[in-house]
């Protein structure tokens, strides 16, 4: 930089560290008394939910909690936890949401792993949290959330959370470095140990600022709660609310019934869920008769939703954008946008375009897909594979305690994702696979996700998860796991026969087995298992 | 930072110097085939736009122009000048876009203080340039602008801009450090040497998501250019519209019927204009005989919009917020944001409520109002009045080669705006006046804006402009200046009896002038010529 330029150095005036405690700051004052978070009978304004915030934030002072100090929460989606996103940042503490429907082995290990400080759980969670304990053979200062809205009875296991609350209130104090630690967020490991996906205040504030630009979100939308929290933190949708106002509404769990019901009891606008979410709600006998108008605006990520839940989610008024993201990422980073000559298209086709995950939202810097073995980007031929690396501001710091996972994935300047994509002549990319799920068959290339595809447009089936079989002349095959819908019967040959008629001969599953399918916390599909399922039953002949 | 997260450093997969030129290079991609400019019978879709930047950016480093380097600008807003805000950033240089209604010494001064290493020139301009040329007794070189649209013959004073474009492209390069000077804009010195005002690409990377979120930018809007580019870089909207892929209309001049025109033939979407074109809108005899539907919205700032003006617009389609700024804060940094409640309104208790200047922008950290004595926030009574005191990242990095400027507007870590202004019950700021523009008369503060106001409402009157006119007992009185609307007449006595039946009998001017009033460039009113004019007129008894 040129001396003339050197000597207008960071001011206090014009420098500020980026971070989502500002956004609370402003909207305690720009959105007072507006509504900020409604859960059964308990509405709270911005005023009354940012101070809460610091008043948790006082207690957890008091505790000792501090700068870098870890705070572990094992909760479902309610207030308490959606206040902690503010008030653990405020005391320049790193929030660790633990996945809750992990076994207590895996809890105790994250628990040891993030060095946390302080656990707060929910009445519900006790049992897996004392388990936890249990395991490690130690126990941690424990804060108890007892939900009075889901008549929960305290078990008294540690110190109840509305004593944080004692009428003082933490300043607004924001980090010296906007890249501090902001929170820890584990991935699901699928295979092997959970890792430690760290967050920074700069890149929340960036990944809030990037989603109410890239999502086009309204002043004051009304934001429906079904991303777990404890998944990228609710994609950052938590600290995206408190841009623009937003008022979310809590139902503690995501059953398809309450979620519709709370939709309708409050003119929801917006939500973010996983497909196999929108796949209950599509198919709820509390779905609405008519289409909701105005549409609800929806993201959906966590695996490519089929063409036909898309199909199905746009007949009942949801608008539906997939993105696409890793618990790396912050969450989503890239987004199907739509595009005006779509408009045109009948539903089916529509809906072939929606199942793109298309371009990099505003806030991300780049988004390839590369070639490992050359390093160069694929053709933008819609056919040939290469794997999304990915650059920006919302790329973690790294993961916690492990350098070498950390080098792994950072090599050449670039995170690399592990899934396979193709990107369209248009510029929008399609995931193919996790390269792991690839299946290689006589040398051929079969996307799991295409063969999924077409077996969700079997009448008989709920859900479907194809992964690779050794096969003796081959080498792999397709393998398909069938859950059916209630009720509805089908046979190994009538899939096969279903598949052939759409789709090439090496792409129809040799092997179909109907059976519940194993899921994460997330509704993702736990195909490490199917995988081991699949090898279980030997080569193929 | 605990040693477990400092391992965990920036790195190029993670960390990417925030910069607007990474929107282009976002925008080139995702909106590739959708129209970035239209001018006249021109169009170019964002690709080629992003081609042209980059073309320019190549051009630009033959000429030499590089890392810090001065590019001055003297152009009205066409496409060209949009270009330049990627193409000289893409050099590692500095964009100084110049007010092209200042006189020749003016503009001769600022190239001088500015450094300039070449001016790009519009041929309308080239006259300007000349005569300041011939003031500093030397010339730079120059690059000539010949508006084909505007039918330009060029002058020759200079390499045609169209010779920048010779196939090759600059590489998409950003800032080593993204705190790095990307614009330098000089204020409009209504009093003294006109200040040079230092933007970084930090800034105004941060400035235009904020106003994405602010303004709830929708994706594709269709944006009239009329705040000229070189008034904060036309409030970074420029940079915004990269942001969402905006097709930004370009007229040249702002004549209302053109930009009438503009706005039903293209279905403009969102603009931003001073107050002062908005009133011309209105009362241009082009204006459409019903309300533009769907509205079309609006950001107004520059001085604070009169309630009629607000009130006519409304019933034209226009959808108003009022947004406030200076050149030091990039522009816009608070907004009248539109509270439900207000729905209810008559329209002008409505216009009232959209006179305020409101609350901060997201982007913003803070907004104050300070007695400047005790060094505290006023009272939120909507009376007490103080200096607003700004606290951000779209601060600007100070004056260039002024320290002794740049100290005292920093003074305590704040940014002293120089504004005065009460805040009201609600949280909403509202300016009452320049500091040096109150009116303080037998020991009472009158705000200039307010009698300015009410004297809006007359119906002869077009514009007028009320300062301090000395005064024997009182020290100061009202003496306010007119400009009557064609065809229109009143007498000082008239005005005066209007003015009593409104105002407190101390704020009623008592002296009325009838007179065209100078205005700025960008429709401000120089009050310090008619302070000038008002002393002259010596003491009132």
């Amino acid at each position: 930089m040129r001396q003339e330029y050197e000597t207008l150095g960071p001011t206090a005036a014009n420098h500020v560290p980026l971070s989502p405690v500002s956004f609370l700051k402003r909207a305690a004052l720009v959105y007072r008394d507006r509504p900020a978070v409604t859960y059964g009978p308990i509405t709270r304004d911005w005023a009354m939910f940012a101070w809460r915030c610091r008043s948790v934030a006082a207690g957890l002072e008091r505790l000792g909690i501090g700068q870098g100090d870890t705070v572990s929460v094992l909760s479902p989606n309610i207030p308490e936890l959606y206040e902690l996103h503010f008030a653990v940042p405020l005391t320049g503490g790193v929030l660790n949401t633990i996945n809750i429907r992990l076994e207590p082995a895996t809890v105790a290990y994250i628990l040891t792993h993030a060095d946390s400080k302080l656990v707060i759980c929910d009445t519900a969670l006790v049992p897996l949290l004392r388990a936890a304990f249990d395991v490690n053979g130690r126990t941690l200062p424990v804060i108890e959330i007892a939900d009075a809205v889901a008549q929960a009875v305290p078990t008294g296991v540690g110190a109840p959370y509305d004593a944080l609350l004692q009428g003082d209130t933490a300043p607004w104090s924001l980090p010296a470095d906007e890249c501090q630690a902001l929170a820890l967020n584990y991935t699901s490991g699928t295979s092997g140990r959970p890792k430690g996906v760290v967050y920074h205040h700069r890149g929340a504030w960036l990944m809030a600022m990037g989603t109410v630009a890239g999502w086009s979100l309204p002043q004051q939308p009304t934001y429906l709660s079904v991303v777990p929290m404890f998944h990228c933190n609710g994609w950052n949708h938590p600290w995206a609310m408190a841009v623009v106002g937003g008022h979310t509404i809590f139902t503690r769990d995501a059953l398809p019934e309450k979620l519709l019901t709370a939709m309708t009891l409050h003119g929801v606008t917006h939500l973010g869920a996983a497909p196999i979410v929108l796949q209950m709600l599509c198919e709820s006998a509390a779905a609405p008769a008519v289409p909701f108008a105005p549409r609800i605006k929806v993201l959906t990520a966590g695996a490519p939703p089929p063409p036909s839940v898309l199909e199905r989610a746009a007949g009942m008024g949801l608008e539906v954008m997939q993105v696409y993201g890793l618990t790396e990422t912050y969450g989503h980073i890239a987004q199907c946008l739509w595009q005006e000559d779509w408009d045109a298209l009948p539903p089916a086709e529509q809906a072939a375009m929606q199942a793109m995950q298309g371009v990099a939202f505003p806030m991300l810097e780049e988004f390839r897909i590369v070639d490992r073995a050359t390093g160069l980007d694929v053709p933008a031929d819609g056919l040939t594979q290469g794997e999304i690396a990915i650059r920006g501001n919302t790329v973690m710091s790294g993961y916690y305690k492990d350098t070498a996972a950390t080098s792994e994935a950072f090599r050449d300047g670039w995170f690399w994702s592990g899934d396979a994509a193709v990107i369209h002549p248009g510029g929008y990319v399609q995931i193919r696979d996790r390269l792991k799920d690839v299946i290689i068959s006589g040398g051929e290339n079969i996307s799991s996700v295409e063969v999924e595809a077409v077996l969700h447009r079997h009448p008989a089936v709920q859900i479907a998860a194809v992964v690779a079989r050794p096969h003796v002349r081959w080498g792999e095959s397709p393998c398909s796991f069938i859950e059916l819908r209630a009720g509805m019967h089908a046979t190994e040959a009538d899939i096969i026969a279903f598949c052939r008629d759409r789709l090439a001969g090496f792409k129809v599953p040799k092997t179909v087995l109907f059976q519940p399918l194993p899921k994460t916390a997330t509704g993702k599909i736990q195909k490490y298992l199917l995988r081991e399922a699949a090898r279980a039953l030997g080569p193929q002949n």
